[in-house]
């Protein structure tokens, strides 16, 4: 489980978000409170948007609560859109090519939650890559893999659909190998002129995400940024969040996950 | 606060002490159970005797639990007399340089506590030491400059009157600033045929110390390997251990202490 | 273009080959003399066969000639059979993971020299391997999956036939894909028993290759050691060379790429 | 041996300097030309001043041509005033804190060059600051410690007197020990208003330092950026460079050291 960070609407410093609050991102890194490990040492990474068409990135491998380059650049750095994360590893060695975000031309990716029995479907996933999306393929997350996948899938196109086909693809590889995959995915994800967010279990148990306004713009996050609870809405278990300019909008996400669950439910009513 | 394990003995893996234990080193580094911090992630190192006169140093400044070249190193080196530490920094940037254990000549030396106020000691302390130590001083710890000063004040000589000495002087310049400095301090160090751990406190608030035998020899830590807690000896507060073959010796240490303490325990008294 | 040294009889320090000679391995790190790029900063790697089957592995990515940990490491460990490396990556980021040497079970193996068209080669070349051995690439060099590759063809029944079989599979695979790969390769690798080196190349030229007597053993290595040129032979291109106790062997190799050669050959006579 | 680049004018992209150009600072890290050494990699840094009073400072330990965080973070900043080094080092382990550019306050500084003697001088030269820059003292390198000695001296008052007060209290303290230090000094600095750079040697052997307009700017430069070599104006030794707006200004730097040198021009005279 990891924690992270986005933001978009006017342009504010990076520390907004990575250090200057209360439960800021580098807290987090140390005692994430809504986490199911508090410490998030594994690396970290921040990807934003400035005047170029692809993102900034920086993600190193220190524990974010000690890296003085980390707090200079969030205090230097103004963006009108960005992601940042730190990461608690569930597989994939502690190196920067497993850090998050990830970033692919203008789009930039991160991820918090796992897919069971990645190890089995690592492979196969890796087979339904274009020639190009398997060379960019430089890490062993199942995160990085996903983000490539959801690529594949149309992300430039249409980025909700690309995310739920995506996903759909997971689960019916582990039907064809013979196992139920559990997947667990709060993810962020940028073209640079959007910001979007999903959170979706295929066993209804999404890690958390919460939506505050910040400024002129919207902060979305793993867990709330400072005690203002009152600030901080909790956005529900299968959806997906848009927000463009000083609009955002939440909307359903993963109908078919509840098709597929329907059996248990039965079971669950009698 | 830091945690830290020694072995004195017949000849074992590191791996004993560092990996392969329920409560072993590398698992404190996430999970610490008697420690004012439960994550020990500012770096790591070990310190070992061989065939050399001089220990091996292996320090590093990633958390020790997702370092594989620690583990592969713990699993291939035997050693008789070792040092292992992990780091939760309290002042000093995360670099190797402020990772225990600290090596001079034959002597290695690790720690576990703290002293308050150290930023006004910092400069009179490390004006003490002679040229020779003056230039060895490569990092900005507390640890560091209590090891160089104990070297200061004969740890060639006389170990235990030279941490002593050490720890008075350092109480003494705190007087002559005009105020009284907190020193906590456990901590384990060798030359390569004995084996020294001392438990000192001027509060009487010391870092807890334990010791247990662990094979054909002993073995001394901050914290329990395992929970065969009916192995573990907690050494009393004012101790100094001292280990050299198979014997191991308890004496007490800090008398001076008790003196300096003796109004408050008068005020107690009442 | 890397540079590498390998020993195997009585035990020695590893420091004989990483840092005491007036060439040794830290030096070449710097001002390599026989190699393509002078220096080889790009990270470094030792693996040592001690008391277990496997080896012990250690890696990391500043340069040789920087790094404490190694030279630290070197003076203290004392090996009859080990692998060092320094590394100027030609393709995959500075990491530990694409750091040579590589190891796998009790298997190690290190690597000079290229695969050209690497990058087209490189999915095909994956797609050969089973599964155990697919999950265990975690890296993106061309080396990694020259020893995976290695491991799949039966480096375990018959280490030289499985090298030559891996090597002639890139040359085919090549081939397939309708362009002709070059091929320089000068690799050492073991069993923890037996050394092997192979000095091949596809265009007949391959990285140089050494050897000479070296205490009571034997040493090969990318360019000499020291300045005592009558003692340093050089390996012929198409040549495997088999170290085991005080035993060297040296053989012919690749004799397939004679026959690929035939009509250039034939070409070049007239 | 360094190398290093600083640029004062309209804002451009640190790129310009870092690593689009054909000898940029980033190519010279592997293949400088007119340095004693060609590789410098041993670490690197930047400094640029942006919105805040005090700059942003990145610095890390991988050799500048291997970090992808330093390409991704030059293409994306945008300065009027930013100072960049590649390290050789000559003393002082490879290390964060260790890597110019050295930021104090509003103040940045970087330095080519070094002190004869230092580790002799290093204490007594510790020994003049005062106790808040003593507590500044992080690293073990001369050039930090010739940075804090020149806002020891007045660097906030007067720049270019600080430095030449600076460097006679280093001859002075090299003659009180009864040595005479030779001192290799071409440095730049900044106060987020101006940049200033100091070409100066006790022995007339000053690193080399070049001039040439970039942009609506000013580029300064330890070897010229690319082959234009009419646009590179060489700084004769003992000169000042002040840069302010559009305007760039030579004066003379270090006329006592000419009188110093008196005798043993007369003694060549004859």
């Amino acid at each position: 489980m990891c924690r992270w960070a986005a933001y978009s609407g006017e342009p504010i410093y990076l520390e907004h978000i990575v250090s200057s609050q209360t439960h800021s991102l580098i807290e987090q890194s140390h005692h994430a409170t809504e986490a199911k490990t508090s410490t998030n040492g594994d690396g970290f990474g921040i990807a934003w948007y400035g005047d170029r068409p692809e993102p900034g990135l920086f993600r190193d491998i220190l524990p974010a609560w000690s890296d003085c380059n980390l707090k200079s650049l969030a205090r230097q750095i103004r963006s009108g859109l960005f992601l940042a994360h730190v990461r608690a590893a569930t597989g994939g060695g502690t190196r920067r090519d497993n850090c998050h975000p990830f970033v692919h031309g203008r789009w930039s990716f991160m991820h918090n939650g796992q897919v069971s029995g990645f190890e089995r479907l690592r492979r196969p996933l890796e087979a339904l890559l274009c020639d190009r999306l398997y060379s960019a393929r430089v890490g062993t997350t199942d995160s990085e893999l996903l983000f490539l996948l959801a690529l594949h899938f149309g992300l430039d196109r249409d980025p909700v659909a690309a995310i739920e086909t995506m996903l759909k693809h997971v689960e019916t590889e582990a039907d064809r190998l013979g196992f139920e995959t559990v997947i667990r995915f709060t993810a962020a994800f940028s073209d640079g002129a959007r910001l979007y967010a999903v959170r979706y279990a295929s066993d209804r148990k999404a890690p958390t995400l919460y939506s505050a306004p910040l400024g002129r713009g919207h902060c979305l996050v793993s867990e709330p940024l400072n005690d203002d609870r009152d600030a901080w809405v909790a956005i529900p278990d299968g959806s997906v969040v848009l927000i463009e300019g000083h609009e955002i909008a939440v909307q359903p996400f993963g109908g078919w996950a509840i098709e597929r669950r329907v059996p248990e439910l039965q079971l669950v009513a009698k």
